[in-house]
């Protein structure tokens, strides 16, 4: 048996017990695999006095975490403190800087600094990996980044947030409305008591702008992810859709427009409700799983599915990491050396051409309806189904829309045809549509 | 740029020209992220003349396939030739033995040789690599063998023929028996002109053999593989398990039972018709895609899905190793040295525990239900739904029952005590359910 890998771990909440239970409990499978034995040298968290269910006792408790990057006896550092900057990010550059490798579950500092740290992981010959920052147990950064190494991937997108897809097919299978399936999600604990960074889109946001880096070849560029969160979607919503051969998924979206002689390539990114057609595989994804979608030239379309968070899979990610860099592999974090990525510009959307759902609350009035559709029509959108709903009990006026296959700016000229209309109750949503 | 990876293609068929069109097509990409060109140098196959829609004429084209081995410009043979011996394996064999790096696609090759040809390259110290031997696009043995690393496996199942699955999947749309999908499948490229391969479970026997490899960390052990195919599956038969909530699919299933004092580990390895449950992912899997469940004590449901076949997917898989490579991948091919595999025993299914579907045809008189229900009986078979349909116009009459959980052997007690009876008008047709 050759050398141990020697790690040293910082943050020891739920992932961090999970990732020391999973080294206790397979600490042999593991060897094997890796080829040497992976232990646990240090650990480090901010109170050292919190049960955490797991036997802290084999390893050295260093109070000082970013002093862990240091230390002779540590090959590599296991960062699982999160935060995208703060003391994460002060150990995951000491722990590169002075010749560590980094593994990360942090998806905010990889998506905010990823490229920085890989920059200094390149430059000292350390691996930085980040299996755990997307999708947690689901190897999809090793799918993009080794698996399909071979294709141009001309769409990338899946289910990135588990909250979310737990809140929309529970709200799916009950036809509860989105606040209090929110509250129970909070209460059983699937969502977080302040839920912004999940339901609005955030931290699929940060998982879609690391994945189109690896998938594309492009410059990471989370800033100009255009994110939009489920917070206004209905029950209603979900009813029409359903009704139209949708389900609502909160997709991320990315794909990649070449560069020429006018300019660099152009990044789509998107974080959306979308309606997605019901035997599209995607549709059958419920409940807090994750499941991401490349569409290769050769491959053809790939999905990887599992579980998106949880200490168990999260910890099965890190390891994996740990087990590459213990076989030798120090290749490039994002599939290619960051100086080559290529340089991109966000792209326009309004010129994309696709079909989309418009909901609008209108008041119970005569002429409302030809109002809208007057609109429709001077913008250029082109209606192929509608359905009018209402009033309920003492509900507002729905009125739900697909369009034909346009360009989104037409959508967007309607909306503002219509901006300010006393006919309209509430600003109308509108959900783009999954193309199969 | 550092020196090219060059290779020496064997076998110009349908994958053969797919890796050359992608090298062709995808070169720069690949450069950037295999961090050095990959170049073919010389190509080889049966049939000089032949038209393969590709432009060879920047390889050498060498007659004798085996030499290719033995030049000094090659540092991978990629073989893609086909069949378990004869050429593909003496070319495997001189390729490593003379210290080059191997890439195939041959499922047959590897479940029959794949541990010899693995301790020749661990001996070596170069790479075997074989992603698209199974599965085609589908990144499954990359899944397996680093990013399920860190756990155990508790099962590993799957649609791993797309041939039986888009017949099956046919069927169930259309209602038309298995004779005519086949030959609709024959017509249409979408099945050998001899089929047995694909439709008696033993392509997929092939690959489930490789996969549990290296999930478990066992011995490859193909010859005991339990296989059943397909073709004597009934519309009746699908309409009935569409009326019980499933969808009928070939799956490869495997786990292991581990060894103890009284002696080493119980491999279960088996192909098998199986009743997928409707809210199961893989009931939503339909035409000729393959989909690989893994099952990890930490990482829970992994699925993995995509095209299993087809030139462009498998090409992908085979470029993907080729990357691998050229990065500097040459760890052990089945992920733990042959050496360290854990040795098997196949294991005994009699006292496995489950549900079956059981489906007889029996003659149209008094008294058959009768004797059904008290050979189940006397069996200790305790029946959960039954179903008798017919006769039809003509046909026979049908008796479909789903048992409750309870042992195999309990089964096949059952039918044993009908053997031979005149009640039965044909053999009856056992399937497994499975486990959610």
């Amino acid at each position: 048996m050759t050398e141990p890998l020697r790690i040293a771990l910082a943050g020891l909440g739920t992932v961090g017990a999970g990732v020391i239970r999973l080294i206790q409990t397979n600490g042999e499978l593991v060897t094997r695999r890796a080829g040497r034995p992976i232990i646990i040298t240090a650990v480090s968290a901010r109170d050292r006095a919190k049960d955490r269910k797991v036997d802290l006792a084999p390893y050295e408790w260093q109070d000082d975490m970013t002093a862990m990057a240091h230390r002779d006896d540590v090959d590599v550092v296991v960062e699982l403190v999160g935060g995208s900057d703060g003391p994460a990010l002060t150990l995951a550059r000491a722990a590169i800087a002075s010749g560590k490798a980094l593994v990360t579950a942090n998806k905010a500092m990889i998506a905010h600094h990823g490229l920085e740290l890989a920059g200094m992981a390149e430059q000292g010959g350390v691996a930085l990996k980040f299996e755990a920052a997307v999708a947690g147990g689901i190897p999809v950064v090793k799918g993009l980044r080794e698996g399909a190494a071979a294709n141009a991937i001309e769409r990338l997108y899946g289910i990135l947030n588990g909250t979310c897809n737990y809140i929309l097919s529970t709200m799916e299978d009950t036809g509860a409305d989105f606040a209090d399936v929110l509250k129970e999600a909070q209460a059983m604990g699937f969502a977080e008591a302040d839920p912004t960074f999940d339901i609005d889109g955030i931290d699929a946001g940060h998982k879609l702008a690391i994945m189109a880096s690896l998938a594309f070849g492009t410059v990471l560029d989370f800033q100009n992810v255009e994110a939009t969160g489920i917070r206004r979607i209905l029950a209603a919503d979900i009813e029409q859709a359903e009704s139209l051969g949708y389900v609502i998924r909160l997709l991320g979206m990315a794909s990649v427009e070449p560069g020429g002689s006018d300019g660099p390539a152009r990044l789509f990114q998107r974080v959306h409700p979308y309606l997605v057609p019901r035997d599209h595989p995607l549709a059958h994804v419920d409940g807090a799983t994750n499941a991401v979608v490349a569409e290769g030239d050769f491959s053809g379309r790939l999905l990887f599915q599992g579980a998106g968070a949880g200490d168990g899979p999260t910890a099965s990610a890190v390891v994996a990491d740990l087990i590459d860099i213990a076989r030798g592999d120090t290749g490039a974090p994002f599939s290619i050396p960051v100086d080559l990525l290529d340089a991109v510009q966000p792209a326009q959307t309004g010129h994309r051409i696709g079909k989309a759902y418009l909901r609008f609350t209108v008041a119970d009035r005569p002429g409302v309806l030809a109002e809208l559709a007057a609109a429709m029509r001077d913008a250029g959108v082109s209606i192929e189904s509608l359905i009018q709903k209402g009033p309920g009990s003492d509900g507002p006026v729905l009125v739900a829309m697909v369009t034909h296959e346009g360009e989104e700016a037409c959508v967007t000229r309607a909306l503002e045809l219509l901006a300010g209309s006393p006919s309209l109750a509430a600003p109308p949503l509108v959900m783009h549509i999954l193309r199969q």
